[in-house]
């Protein structure tokens, strides 16, 4: 196969999340009735149920009517105000110091950021580790740019009551001390929704430290916490990388998806090359969405704690709901909004039964290879929906595994 | 040097247009009082001076609140419906045929689905043409996915009164017997404002075929054309490579940058492989915004002509001062805002005149090396501004030129 096509061939996308639609069709063996009832798209939240921060289309009218040009082209990095006031608030929310003019940059979307960081701190053959499970595109993006990927374990089911994410922390030095440059992350993990604790995020900075490598830690979801457990920004660990980049965003808890807006934040010679990055990509995130990071850790008293309680409590409902169906296990999610069941043996193969899912139950949901090679019967959930029409199609889907079970 | 910080070092965005302000401070030599005067960013186009589209906000709102999550998360390469209406307008504009489920994608910016249309169309090592002048960011993306630049030469200023826009074909034709790949170009050309003739658009068409290799032809201003010239749409020839791609977008004749909005459209290979990239560079178009392009191609009866022939004004008043003074020359813009004017020999390196221009003149301008390393006494300038500031500043730049005539 030609260089080019054997490339974008390891680049899929058509399991993504909301990419569903463009599969080709296949013949799956139906069992049994279709399932009826409100399809649900778990590979994404929906935004109709848990909407945008209030005053978010305010502030994106303001920005096109009273600011205009100005709003319209920032400096590739961003606009200077935005990130003054960001910088001010992702400071008290991590305990980073962050110098507005050097130290942060806008992305289109968490994604634009992840993209930017990692193309800014690697180079065609360098090695950069990842862990397994974690969110598919970071394996895509180190396969584009040409690196080799290096997975590190976490058995975050084995470590599921001893507090911590489980990530092989001697795998990780392992892969550090054959040469390892860039090791990303994301925390709380997707997709299983475990938080990493206090001495696995020290242990990651004091490692990145002592080998000299480059961290990304995408810290996405950390502001939905649950049962009120505590969260370690690795970005204000006294001891950490001299490289280091975090990322975060108002995508998911805040439901600013539609916006395009993101953030990364972390060493100033990084965030330069980033913003050399972005001239090329997409110039910057879009100038008029940039005003609706206004909205962003300024949201009306109680709106942040009550998202975060009715998530808790569909997190509970979906659970108890899986766990009743013999053979499915799950961890309970601690940050964000995915669920990561396991299935038990099924009579097709787990890609078949996704399909099935789809095309006969109206529940999406992404298939856990997507995350790892080995995670063959598992799947990914994201329970940010309509609490009652959500629990309907975890109905179905159980339907479904008992009809399907091998 | 570090491969990845020699690799950044090629990558400088100093000198980018809009990133003027995050230049080191440099000794200047200033002849003479400060010239004041409304300052004019010629680095890029005044969409308050030449506001977006009428409605275009309408349509975003209608978007956000309307449609809600189905606009937020759109498939990565833009939503059914948007597809579907563009992909209808860009047939009637261009005569190309275009399936909106096979042949277009939306990105975040032309810049955006430049990024893509290059990205997805090479690997390290390959030989990828490309036009001296032509706009900057062609070689900084063929540089950052580690392609080796051919540069092809275009005379623009010894064929401005011959009806081409002096692409040197002999060379492009060399370069595709040498082993080029892909070669991308600009038409109308960015910074001159030529528009290539028939006649070469026809033989590139033709010559790309003849060798198999991929076009990826940036149309942004094909809209904006004056002096009632004919404009030739490659995608449209008859005879035409397999490997083609069309770059267009509503941010420059439209003003509609601050959505950040992108097309390209061609080869279906070709768009599912941006797809696959656009899925972990920025996951789509901005959601919200998409809603916009609905206002594109259906602007208010006569809008766009009266756009046309106040920026054709502008041109000729700018022209008019700018050959007024001895030494300088510019061929007469064909299409798009930009003017390319070649400075008579200055008493200083042009990059300090460009630097004294906006620090004691108020004019931002772009440096003609950020367009190809030869153009050492040329800036460009966006005329789409304020008619009146424009025509003041540029007064300004010639006063500042025979201050330092060299």
């Amino acid at each position: 196969m030609e260089p080019l096509l054997e490339k974008f061939a390891k680049l899929g996308c058509d399991n993504a999340p909301g990419q569903e639609g463009r599969q080709k069709t296949v013949e799956l063996e139906l069992r049994g009735e279709k399932l009826e009832g409100i399809p649900v798209d778990f590979s994404h939240g929906d935004v109709d149920a848990f909407p945008p921060i209030p005053g978010a289309l305010t502030n994106f009218v303001g920005g096109v009517e009273k600011v205009g040009a100005r709003q319209a082209y920032t400096e590739y990095r961003g606009g200077r105000r935005t990130r003054e006031d960001l910088a001010g608030k992702l400071s008290a929310f991590t305990g980073a110091a962050i110098d507005p003019e050097k130290n942060i940059i806008l992305a289109p979307g968490t994604q634009g950021a992840l993209f930017l960081a990692v193309g800014a701190n690697m180079v065609p053959g360098d090695k950069v580790a990842i862990v397994e499970p974690d969110y598919f595109a970071n394996r895509k993006l180190v396969e584009f740019l040409g690196g080799e990927l290096v997975p590190v374990q976490m058995d975050y089911w084995g470590t599921a009551d001893q507090g911590r994410a489980g990530l092989d922390l001697e795998g990780l030095e392992q892969t550090f001390r054959g040469g390892v440059k860039l090791f990303l992350f994301s925390n709380p993990n997707n997709p299983t929704g475990v938080i990493y604790s206090p001495e696995e995020v020290g242990r990651i900075a004091a490692l990145a430290k002592e080998y000299g490598v480059t961290l990304i830690v995408d810290e996405l979801y950390s502001r939905q916490v649950f049962d009120g457990r505590s969260y370690t920004h690795l970005c204000a660990q006294a001891e950490r990388p001299d490289n280091l980049v975090t990322i975060i965003g108002p995508s998911k808890t805040e439901s600013l998806s539609g916006y395009r807006l993101g953030v990364a934040f972390g060493t100033d010679s990084i965030i330069d090359r980033m913003e050399k990055l972005q001239a090329i990509v997409s110039l910057r995130a879009p100038g008029y969405c940039q005003a609706v990071f206004a909205s962003w850790f300024a949201e009306p008293e109680g709106w942040l704690e009550q998202r975060i309680a009715e998530h808790q409590a569909i997190r509970d409902a979906l659970l108890a709901k899986l766990r009743s169906c013999p053979g499915v296990t799950a961890r309970t999610t601690e940050a964000g909004s995915y669920l990561f069941p396991k299935l038990p043996p099924l009579a097709v193969p787990v890609e078949d039964f996704i399909r099935i899912l789809r095309l006969y139950a109206n529940a999406t949901v992404t298939p856990g290879t997507e995350f790892g090679p080995q995670f063959t019967q598992h799947f990914r959930i994201n329970f940010s929906q309509n609490r009652e029409a959500a629990e309907a199609a975890v109905d179905r889907i159980v339907t479904m595994v008992e009809r399907y079970r091998g």
